[in-house]
């Protein structure tokens, strides 16, 4: 069975089309909007979200869900992590077979503080599902559209037999995937770079340099990993591509939409404004507050993402914010870092 | 005594010299070019290597090393790698007091495979050294120079104590300094990460993208981090500012001049043109010799850094040596971090 099902049209749903379509798959796209929808089967273009891209003829698109769910094996959802839940209940009905559930997406669930799979887990049927897998890593959707060279990790909830299913599916010349068993490394990794892109967009637009950005990003990768290893990931995940490199190519790269919020928060535009103009989802609000509330939970030490939260929710300046977190008041290097590594031998 | 010397009037000393004087030190700078040195006294500015920044008036200049090391108990040694033993002979006879020798470059020697501490050993006499200290870190010499926030590490050869002497002679506001007992990872990282910003800007200057840059410097890290371990360091340090955080620096932007040289190799150019358009030293070339021979020597496997090595010193094509980093053989992406985490608890 070549058919597989891509639950969203969004710019990352489209370039993962593209890839599957590249190696042979007729991938139905789905999709509510009719305008959009119809571009992609009649001009092969996703103009939208993946302009100047032609999309092979094996991708096509549909607005009906049964008809995206009819004959597949595989079920990419390619979706907001809002938007998650909503959308499975909706397949849910339409699927007649097990499949193997894909998600590509990046986040945390505020309150819940649920991780995308385990998301995923209260919402499909057990009998209904062969094995929930994560694709993440650097990996930004416009350069996959170009057929550049990426690299992502796969990473199953039950059996890496599944990983390995879906890294067949995926690699090819351009697009190259590992596997990784460390499934809560991996999906906390991709949603908590983006809470660091933000801050390092913020800097940016402050215009505070590379110097200081490159010091946020490494102090950010410590947050992150001493909060990963507290809920149970691999300390090394946090050194690989879904830590540390898909955190460089968030907070460096003109693509990132985070990064780009973060900019023009800098720059002195206010959350909401900053939030119409983008069009798009910020994964990186919403991932701010769960990571804010996961800090807590796990008493975990997370200045940089306390910083953002006054930013975004309590009204504090920018300015502010990242002068006090350049001027804490700490000398060794290694005290940060030594924490890290002690949760890490736990 | 707030006189200091600083041997070395490229962009880095200059900039140093200016965070010395903001702290209300006496800053001598010391280089051979005269009209440069007269440039420094009269115009207050290093018009050469760094154009726009107005120096303060505790900034003069020198071309003379006697009257640069009169009544100095701190020296800093800020030449490329390549001329440190040569400065050091000539300094020597004129230095009439124990002194601190703090050095800012970022460089292994070919052949006998030293660290710069270990350079500095050799030529310093014992009973003229207090202690010798390393300063690194993700810092441009250009954003010093526009006092932009910054953050870098200090190390020292002997006791913390000199360590901690030389942090609170830089600390100030925007240029923040921390100190790490490990002055061999510090030392490693700093130099190494030459040799992945080399590659980072070959894939820049074949047009690879940032998703096959965040993987490059990713699996960059990995190799730093293996060799370093092996040769002592603590694989802490590699997670932090002088690892890490100096290597994004370093591969991602504009004013690095080891990236600026990879990419004009991606781009076609041959080694020999780069090195004659670049006008200063690109300490990655060096590097990459020694850093080949490190691994031979400690038994460790460093793709990237033999793949740069068989392009600057075998001929090998660029757009090769790239495609079989991309292609290699693996699937499993701990097997690379396993080993380096392996390494590290020996």
């Amino acid at each position: 069975m070549t058919k597989v099902a891509m639950l969203g049209a969004g710019s990352w749903g489209t370039a993962l089309a593209l890839v599957l379509a590249d190696n042979q798959y007729d991938v139905c796209v789905w999709g509510h909007r009719e305008e959009l929808i119809r571009q992609i089967n009649e001009q092969h273009e996703n103009k939208d979200y993946l302009p100047g891209v032609k999309l092979p003829e094996k991708v096509c698109g549909t607005t009906d869900l049964q008809t995206a769910l009819t004959d597949v094996k595989t079920i990419i959802v390619a979706v907001p992590t809002k938007a998650i839940r909503e959308v499975l209940k909706k397949a849910i009905p339409f699927i007649k077979q097990k499949a193997i559930f894909v998600h590509v997406s990046k986040g945390i669930e505020p309150d819940t503080l649920l991780r995308i799979s385990e998301m995923m887990e209260e919402e499909i049927p057990e009998d209904m599902r062969e094995d929930i897998v994560v694709l993440s890593g650097p990996s930004h959707a416009e350069e996959v559209g170009l057929r550049h060279p990426t690299t992502v990790t796969v990473s199953a909830k039950k059996c890496l037999e599944s990983a390995q299913a879906v890294q067949d599916m995926f690699m090819n010349q351009n697009f190259r995937v590992y596997t990784n068993p460390d499934i809560i490394g991996v999906e906390i990794g991709g949603a908590l770079k983006n809470v660091i892109a933000l801050a390092a967009g913020i800097a940016d637009g402050l215009g505070y340099g590379d110097n200081a950005k490159a010091a946020l990003i490494t102090r950010g990768l410590a947050e992150i990993a001493r909060l990963g290893t507290k809920m149970g990931g691999n300390p090394l995940t946090f050194s690989g591509l879904t830590g540390i490199g898909d955190l460089i190519v968030t907070c460096t790269s003109v693509h990132s939409r985070n990064w780009r919020a973060g900019n023009m928060l800098g720059k002195g535009f206010k959350l909401e404004e900053v939030l119409n103009e983008m069009g798009m989802v910020v994964e990186g609000v919403r991932t701010t507050k769960a990571a804010y509330q996961l800090a807590k939970k796990y008493h975990v030490n997370m200045p940089i993402t306390e910083a953002l939260h006054k930013v975004l929710f309590d009204g504090k300046k920018v300015e502010t914010a990242v002068e006090s977190l350049m001027a804490r008041v700490k000398t060794h290097e290694m005290e940060d870092l030594v924490n890290t590594f002690e949760n890490q031998m736990k």
